[in-house]
């Protein structure tokens, strides 16, 4: 691998990261003069990359190398090029980039696939602009539902729809958490993108003044809340209040009412509906027992979607193979590869990012993982393509 | 007494109420026009009494029943006039409305007292105006504060001291809590007023992706301040978290930071004490154990205020006379009371209001239950009386 190659991806990532919306930060939103201009840098970088690159009706960016082999199917690498508002460089751009550099790679060492690879760059995969996440990647994989398509002017994206059946498709993507940075890892195999489970609850007691109620007296809404939030620490998969209202929340009032949001992921699902279930059981009981009214709303529920089992072990076996610690973890964040699930086996590998933060300014890699990602990529096509010659698919 | 007695006081605790400065809700403001007119309707009904009527600098209303002994000193009833913004039209009025009608029934009896009786209507106890407390009670007692004095316009009212001593002070309110409900009693006979501490506290830890950070790498300032909620709870005293604001407060994310507002009370500055040092070392504790940051700010602190112990025995006696169960309770709401204190032996007789709802129009009280107070007060100036003819001085 040329010594350069992940110092260009860096370079990269900062000039696609100058492309915005906005003024003094970055925002590049779905169907933007942002995007079009990101999509024609990109492309250009595609180009030089020996590939053939167009932009399809839902502004997805397109990148093809195609096999020489005839009737090749594809195989998919990729990632998302909108952002978030405010939104820090990497994530999405080092998915699409990784990829370019990766397949720069193999065309330099003479590499010949038995599958051709498309890059895609999706067009929206945060949803900042209509406030529906994957319009892109629907739009491909031909899966966009009619309430998208209603909110949205650009109707037309309906035609990227691809009929044909793929190969697999591959996604770079920073781990937005903490754990490759606490086991100090450049790389990890995503297992599975977790289901998700979101609650509003409301507990409703007694307002009163907080001279004059003793305490044997009140129905203390907050009390009960605040069992809730302990509670779904302790219940085994990653839960979250994000959000808790009191009210009438003032210093001397007890509070009469508490309204909070229950955030529950996991990527067993019959481990998450358990802790729901509990949690909700949990709740019930206490209310019953503080003199408590529980209002439990389900607001949303995502199924897991695993990752194909041969593409990740097959990364893994990659990562391996450079002397590295395979540490396998879910990711608990939405992904482009959940929409392509839909119609293809998919992997993950997640590169590591200072502090775990991101949809931040302050998202920040190192040279040398990203370094890792693109030979660990780069490798992964060569072992697929090897599983591909023995089966003739990789399925 | 005269059995129409208790509804009089109803039927002008119902048109006083309507005395206000917002149309269509109860606001009685210091020295406001509705304020003025108050103490002329209620100055009417003291002179009906057979009293001698005056507004002070401070705007307090004061009616005198003088003693026919020579160099007679003075005992003072009361409670204040002014209200909260949206009040009820109790809390306040019921005291003077009741020491007038308890008045008027001792000399309709012709009782003659060896002390003069002054009723004090105060101006501000609410500190809805100018948002400090006790303007009229602390000018009547010449404790202004500079600050208080510093802040109004009505410069004049510290020429409402009074440099005589008096021989106690005795207020009836009603309860603003649910105890005496709870107990299916009338009246009940405070203890003292309860001391009180204020604190804000912050727990600062980690803003995450509620999906991407694992349970045990989280510093999540929100199940740490459930932690103090729960311990505020169990600490022993009256304590109340009635504020709890969670940044940044999005549900798919964790909090990282969490602040809210303790409100500790009791009758025993002790325990009171020693319950906000216990809180702040179990919020020291479990801030180390959880990885994040606390501040500790200490907002205000107030002392008890003990009633007298033998105007507060010679009212139980008064109330057991009746043939009732006497409850002893503390009261967690400041109280005119508190300032008297400062120079003279006080004394309160709560009376029973429905739910315990108080500063808010549902307030309610039974007409049985004021005639009760009516009774009770007028029967404890007669006791009194009998404890000063034995000592020349109930001190």
């Amino acid at each position: 691998m040329r010594a350069d190659c992940a110092r260009e991806l860096m370079a990269r990532c900062d000039e696609l990261g100058k492309i915005s919306d906005d003024v003094g930060r970055l925002t590049r939103a779905f169907a933007s003069p942002a995007m079009r201009r990101a999509n024609k840098l990109v492309g250009s970088w595609m180009r030089a990359a020996g590939m053939r690159v167009r932009v399809d009706a839902a502004f997805n960016l397109l990148g093809r190398w195609a096999s020489s082999q005839p009737n090749a199917k594809t195989f998919l690498l990729g990632s998302h090029l909108d952002t978030v508002r405010d939104a820090g460089k990497y994530d999405g751009p080092l998915g699409v980039l990784t990829a370019i550099a990766a397949v720069l790679h193999l065309r330099e060492r003479g590499v010949q696939l038995p599958f051709n690879v498309e890059i895609v760059g999706f067009s929206d995969e945060e949803g900042v602009r209509y406030q529906t996440a994957y319009l892109g990647s629907n739009a491909f994989t031909g899966t966009l539902k009619p309430a998208d398509l209603a909110r949205i002017r650009e109707k037309q994206i309906e035609k990227a729809r691809r009929s044909e059946k793929f190969l697999g498709y591959a996604e770079v993507h920073i781990e937005q958490g903490p754990v490759l940075e606490s086991k100090n890892l450049p790389v990890g195999v995503v297992t599975a993108i977790a289901g998700q489970s979101r609650i509003r609850v409301e507990f409703r007691g007694e307002a009163g003044h907080a001279g004059t109620v003793p305490m044997n007296l009140r129905q203390d809404a907050l009390a009960g809340a605040a069992e809730l939030v302990l509670a779904a620490e302790r219940c085994g998969v990653a839960a979250t209040v994000g959000k808790l209202d009191v009210l009438p929340g003032a210093s001397n009032v007890i509070p009469g009412q508490a309204v909070l949001t229950l955030d529950i992921r996991h990527q067993s699902d019959s481990r998450r509906i358990a802790a729901v279930k509990s949690l909700h059981s949990k709740a019930r009981s206490l209310a019953r027992r503080r003199g408590l009214k529980l209002l439990w709303q389900p607001v949303q529920e995502n199924d897991a979607v695993p990752c194909d089992k041969m593409l990740t072990n097959i990364f893994s076996q990659c990562v391996a193979n450079r002397g590295l610690t395979v540490l396998q973890l879910p990711s608990g964040a939405g992904h482009d590869a959940v929409v392509l699930a839909k119609i293809c086996p998919v992997a993950m590998l997640f590169v590591r990012c200072k502090g775990g933060i991101s949809h931040n300014p302050a998202e920040s890699i190192k040279t040398a993982d990203a370094r890792v990602a693109i030979e660990v990529l780069a490798d992964f096509l060569i072992a697929v393509a090897a599983v591909y010659d023995r089966r003739q698919s990789p399925r």
